[in-house]
């Protein structure tokens, strides 16, 4: 079972280094720059699950780890990918571009530099249905979340 | 002066995390599930871009180190933002958010939740537009970056 985790740590030089030795993660800034946010996504049952938030509650700088699961929330990805463009297939690539409500941010004659941004599943779909075209270059920031309430 | 590096390393325990040691930046997958690239901003002079450059290539797992710096890039990050809404602000945000292509992606009676997309630039204008409204929660997911070429 897939659970994602915000974890809010103090800004220090090394903080984000012990959490990220556990986990790989996204980091970003909060509304406070002496504040950052990783937002992990960790596979595991309950057991592992506990084992995880007693660890990062252990680091004397993170000030709070929510876990999402069972709660309402928002979660957030980008993407950029750079994808194989000729003039046969570009109307079908604009036309699930259009459908995913993704952006093309750069036209090359050869490319597209689309961005594309949603839940994991949304992100994977549309990969999913340009990996036929080309994939030439793939970045994705990682999740951010947010509670709905 | 600002630089965005891209960093391609291996997917291994430790590794990131060695690499995040240095700085804090974003971490996501590429079209290799084997490989993760980080994309680092640092702001520093020449002689400490190269030092920063001769570290990452140091580093064993490190595949790929990418200077973005003179050359064309697109760049991209994802905020998700909660902001305080009434009856008497909420045309004035809307308007914003459509102006800067944002996304209202859940909205409650008090508060709305935005997903903007955009460079540095982009973003901070939002969310200095969104400030005097009241921003009760923040998260960023830390910048990408593609070549243009």
């Amino acid at each position: 079972m897939k659970h994602i985790i915000s974890v809010l740590v103090q800004n220090k030089f090394g903080v984000l280094s012990r959490v990220a030795n556990l986990f790989s993660a996204s980091v970003g800034e909060t509304q406070d720059h002496s504040i950052s946010r990783m937002t992990i996504v960790v596979e595991g049952d309950d057991p592992i699950l506990e084992q995880i938030n007693k660890q990062l509650n252990k680091l004397v700088d993170v000030i709070k780890v929510v876990d999402f699961e069972g709660g309402e929330f928002v979660d957030r990805e980008l993407v950029l990918v750079k994808i194989n463009v000729t003039s046969h297939t570009r109307p079908e690539i604009m036309q699930v571009v259009d459908i995913f409500r993704a952006r093309i941010v750069n036209v090359r004659e050869r490319h597209f530099t689309v961005e594309v941004t949603g839940t994991e599943g949304k992100i994977n779909a549309f990969l999913d249905l340009m990996r036929p075209f080309g994939i030439k270059e793939l970045a994705r920031t990682g999740k951010v979340a947010m509670a709905r309430a």
